[in-house]
């Protein structure tokens, strides 16, 4: 089997101990894994935000890689655990909706973590990062079939929807995330773009508006402008973002979650 | 030889490159180990915060781990360097008590370091946690026995304890770890408070008082009582917490590290 | 082959996703690497601060080591792409300056990264670091040749020399990096001044100046002297650091990245 790569996302921070304790576990359970962390940063408690960075992340990662997600306010309550199959990967967390974007995948299939024989003994009430999804996600990574950990899921608990909606002959999205550099990325994907406009739409072509902007076609990358510029640019995972040339777009406008974006053909 | 684990605490934080160094010295000299970071966010100099932190996810680490902790304002001074065997783990730092956990167990056995032959020549006068401590920590993941490293060390600096005292009948312990989370982690262990009131005692039965609050029964989850409350509950290290469901206990009543907390059964 | 370290630094700082993927990169496609994160702390786009903390930190790592850097402000432009072989070591990054130990080294040997074959396809407009260089390392790192990349390049782009100037009898030099421990590390290298005053200097003999401060002497440690005290001190990466005993000597003097620092005999 090749070596199996377990990302870790996490509400966990950088203070405390409780990432290294995680690691300890995968490398204890499945010693020839590669773990990566994806982010400790989210902050407590938001599953939105972090469902936005795996389902951002996840993508770039090979097919067999094991997600472990932990923002889990509810540990230790009878909220269910999950384990969901979904796009050659397997993802592991609380049934919170962390794991939106495998459970909305086409053939995804969860199961309930319900075999305590794959957990720590004695399973703490406050820390099941540690205590049941690190094990059940080593366990993943060395070979165990999903059925071992407990019955199908069909009924997994899902968040709300927020796609882009066509209105006249705009596509309005909204900013989902604001990044380390001042960028603001939407929920505008390319493919979303491609299917509103026709897949043959120019770059060139298209109007962006966000707050009282209106930037003129798609930039080739952050610099394809003069410095001070506002550009829209196709991201690194496929979504439109707002971005300002040797700045921090989300700085100059003030720009924050939620706030809409839209996109039309240049008249 | 199994694949160990190295463990890495220190107060190096994350602006300069120092704990990336130390890595790759443990990676060199250790490439089968598995090398995870506990901590590197301690505030410079604080020992007694690291021990703590040490104390507290040391024990979830496997038999044979390898733990390097690394806060050593007297780096370079005549201070001590140690290996300590104990809790069938090892323990690599400076003679200061920041091994203080590992010190205090039964049959624990220290070493000094000053065999040169392990160390990275030369040695700086700045950063033993390169040169000195981690060579050591790798060594050990080799399977260096501790007796190679210098003499046996039987008056190592140990820090002053603070357990429960009794008082009445009440036992009373302190704060002294706030997470990120906000909750507030006490010296009341499971262990001291079943040997104070006996192991028969029910969690029902507790009353919790902090500050000039108090609170009854001890909790089964974060969850376990309205948004807003407080609970007390066992926390994933086996220490009492005071926390607010869906909210920071420290932020809404000031709680800060050393804040007396008692516990006693309820009349 | 031996485990090669693949070392990463960057400006991506820790609150988005960016690192982990990278690494997932690096372990898909060299997956006996050991990858090392010297740090992602850089302020966005200061190549010169990350140029500094490479050279600071790369000469601590083995002979084979690949160092991947990526603060590429113009990505997507035409800046080029550069793989280094320098110091018996490998760097991979843009051609921004940010690999200028490497390209200041006698006999490096750089090279463009045009051959598309070794890229993540399709190549985003942002996030090269992803998809171009981090490739490129993990093929190094599985034991590419640097001329399977693409043309040799004798003309990358360098960072003005900032090397310490002679004055009268002092040696003048500059603050370039505030430490997380408050010390202030200067370009003045131990070779530097053994240069300037003859490598028979002794310790005691030399006095540093800094604003309106004089410190006799180099200190042996930081805690060479009374708590308090100002102290000269070579440091772990062989650089002149001023530095206050059991304090920050960045806070007690407001000292500076750019502030001059003399050093001359004793009279």
């Amino acid at each position: 089997m090749p070596r199996r790569i377990i990302t870790f996302l996490s509400d966990f921070g950088d203070t405390d101990w409780f990432v290294g304790v995680v690691h300890g576990v995968l490398y204890s359970l499945a010693p020839d894994a590669h773990v990566v962390d994806l982010a400790h940063s989210v902050p407590p408690g938001n599953i939105a935000r972090a469902a936005f960075m795996l389902e951002a992340a996840a993508a770039d990662f090979p097919a067999g890689t094991v997600h472990l997600a932990v923002v889990d306010p509810g540990v230790g309550t009878d909220r269910r655990a999950l384990a969901v199959a979904a796009r050659e990967q397997w993802f592991v967390g609380p049934d919170n909706g962390l794991l939106e974007w495998a459970l909305g995948a086409p053939g995804a299939e969860a199961h309930a973590l319900t075999e305590a024989r794959f957990f720590r003994a004695p399973v703490s009430r406050t820390f099941h990062g540690r205590d049941v999804f690190a094990p059940v996600a080593a366990a993943i990574a060395r070979g165990e079939k999903l059925a071992a950990f407990g019955p199908r899921v069909t009924d997994p608990v899902r968040l709300p929807a927020h796609d882009p909606v066509r209105r006249g002959d705009a596509l309005v999205g909204r900013v989902v995330f604001l990044d380390r550099f001042g960028n603001a990325l939407t929920n505008l994907t390319a493919r979303a773009i491609a299917q509103a406009f026709g897949p043959d739409a120019d770059d060139a072509g298209f109007q962006v508006s966000v707050l009282d902007r209106r930037i003129s076609g798609l930039a080739r990358s952050y610099g394809d402008a003069p410095v001070g510029a506002l550009v829209a640019i196709i991201g690194s995972s496929g979504r439109l973002e707002i971005a300002q040339v040797g700045g921090a777009a989300t700085m100059r406008l003030g720009l924050g979650e939620g706030d809409a974006v839209e996109v039309r053909r240049r008249s």
